[in-house]
């Protein structure tokens, strides 16, 4: 495509820098899509199933988040793309009006459904619902998210496990590659920014491969996959240092599935842009509370006479309306509405944080920030954090706690 | 008491009738409690356990009712009922500013605690929750009530099953009797208002006889116990239709857990003018939707791509908002926020029929209205219905369904 060509077609996103710190490479954006601006440093809540469990998009909205996931192999099986694409695309779906970001359904069908065979072509795989037999292609993965219509889509990775072998992370990095250039091509809506991700395990000569051959492609944007998979966190920020500077300054950099309070400060502070998670709304549905002290399990007994709100100073709509006993009573008494006033309150937290990142950022004192924010913030325990991860694991799909 | 000291108490509640039905009897009143007005007929969504399942107070007054019931004997076994008085009464503890029932305890005692025995001086049971024995006398059910803070309270009662025998009958009626007298004695806090609670099965002798009583004790409203416990609607009805007669037109008379849309309107067509159930939001949490036409499940093959909302012309957040395919999606998917979107569409829709037979009757137009209502709602299959409330009764305490 020439240079004139490229100019009539308005890009689906566009994504400028506005404050960079100097002594950590920490970077403050702003991000335009189809459905409206997202100012970076951002955090996307998971809409896994076409919504963030227990709220409407509009409290979504008032927690202050302003781009949410969606995830494109749940939403392929249930309720069905065609059938999505026929009720005018997720937007509409689920009733969220601004920017949306589909994973391609890469890491769900390397983490979540049965029988899986990966060869060249794409993946074969059972479905974890109810055992149909699906092919995803790295065209396929295309057409799926053209249907949903997400303002940011994903290209198909293969994600192999933190533990994999050399050639096993090897082949990964190579398949991802092909597929990356596969799903570039199969592209035809003009209206959606496709994210190439980066593979290559904690290996820093397979990231620069996977970066070469993603940066020939020239993706609008970039994500580093394969990580947060359970390797210790030092190994992970590791290669996210090495291979964020692999990665074009003026394209948004989104780390994949991370994280917690602590692990965004981390992130940005690596250069990072975009991250997504289901642990703050997951610890929420499990009575974890974040705040700026740490996170704190609503059922200890020192809240059971707490009028006071589950944070002081705090504005969300939780706080500003419940007494943290009243919140302790619902999760003792398996309330549904406990499930949602946890999950506002955690949604707050995180989009207060990032935009406290990007002050800091802005006003060139981010080292700062993030120095007070860890010296503050204590981390979930790393064992408490495994065996609730286990515990999560095996109760996918059960209860409200999932 | 005199008539000097009585009108230097302004009483805790006033009831105004400002519609009569000539042809059925049916009521169209103002209640005025010392947390606001309720207009009657008037449905109350049940807070069991402090909260409208799934709901915030503020959606509760969205969706048009006016009065929440609490219920006594799960708030004093948790949080307890010292803590919520700690907390500034059920009131600030719930974050509901309007019009409370709660309900003595009698009514669970009798039908959830373990091991209870039943004696004059008051009732001795196991707690639901861990066994913990307990013994709840009408004076303690009084106070109970009156750290909870509503603004109706309930005298305790001894409520058989509806197969009782008739020694069993004739004896709850005289204890039902003697602890009402008991409890219009234990009051010490002047704005709240003490109803009883008339027993006697479906035998009109002994309702009569539970009817003199009471009237004596010149309670400021009324209850009829004792029904919608597993006898015909028939049976129900000729005993609502007989003993309703026998209370003072001036006083408000209260069906107590009663019910679906159909029995509303027949509960009215006798003079009744408030109900409870936690029919219409149990329903809701199984996919059950309230509309004109009848109950619908929303798992239904039909509402699969139905883009319009879960019934035209409803005015609820769920059906402005989204699309009956959406819910069907997130029931489907068992998302938390399907529970809290069709419990809002059905007590909107009970606020509605409420305030629509209330006009009715204003009208005069009530015996038309009840027809075409009728007419139009297909009721619940009985035997379906009656296997439904085994299910939840075996599946009580356990998920969102309960």
């Amino acid at each position: 495509m020439g240079a004139d060509q490229r100019a009539e077609l308005k890009p689906p996103l566009s994504f400028a820098l506005q404050g960079l710190c100097a002594q950590t490479g920490a970077r403050a954006g702003v991000l335009v899509t189809p459905h409206g601006a997202v100012s970076t440093p951002a955090f996307l809540p998971v809409a896994t199933q076409g919504a963030v469990k227990a709220l409407t998009p509009q409290e979504v909205a008032d927690t202050g988040a302003r781009i949410v996931l969606g995830n494109a192999y749940h939403l392929y099986l249930r309720p069905g793309t065609e059938a999505i694409r026929r009720a005018g695309g997720l937007h509409a779906f689920m009733g969220w009006p601004g920017p949306i970001l589909t994973d391609s359904g890469g890491f769900q069908v390397f983490s979540l459904a049965h029988l899986r065979r990966v060869e060249d072509a794409g993946v074969r795989f059972r479905s974890h619902l109810d055992g149909s037999e699906h092919f995803l292609t790295p065209e396929r993965a295309v057409q799926i998210q053209e249907e949903l219509g997400a303002d940011i889509i994903m290209a198909l990775d293969e994600c192999p496990p933190h533990d994999a072998s050399p050639p096993q992370l090897e082949q990964a990095v190579e398949r991802t590659s092909r597929w990356a250039e596969r799903c570039r091509k199969a592209q035809t809506r003009p209206n959606q920014a496709l994210f190439g991700i980066l593979q290559g395990g904690n290996d820093p000569g397979l990231r620069q491969r996977s970066a070469a051959v993603l940066l020939a492609l020239d993706f609008p944007g970039y994500a580093l996959g394969g990580l947060s998979l359970g390797e210790p966190k030092e190994v992970m920020w590791a290669t996210v240092s090495q291979a964020a500077v692999l990665l074009p300054s003026d394209r948004p950099r989104y780390l994949m599935g991370v994280g917690s309070p602590e692990d965004i400060v981390e992130g940005v502070a690596r250069g990072v842009d975009l991250f997504d998670s289901a642990l703050p709304t997951r610890v929420a549905r499990n009575g974890g509370i974040y705040t700026r002290q740490g996170r704190h399990s609503i059922l200890n007994f020192r809240f059971q006479e707490e009028h006071g709100p589950l944070e002081p100073g705090c504005r969300c709509y939780t706080c500003a309306t419940f007494s943290a006993a009243y919140v302790r009573h619902l999760f003792k008494s398996r309330e549904l509405l406990a499930y949602r006033l946890a999950t506002i309150h955690n949604l707050r937290f995180m989009a207060g944080l990032v935009g406290e990142v990007r002050q800091a950022i802005l006003m060139g004192a981010f080292p700062a920030f993030r120095e007070a924010f860890l010296r503050g913030y204590r981390p979930a325990d790393a064992t408490v954090r495994a065996e609730q991860k286990q515990r999560w694991l095996a109760a996918r799909g059960r209860g409200p706690l999932r």
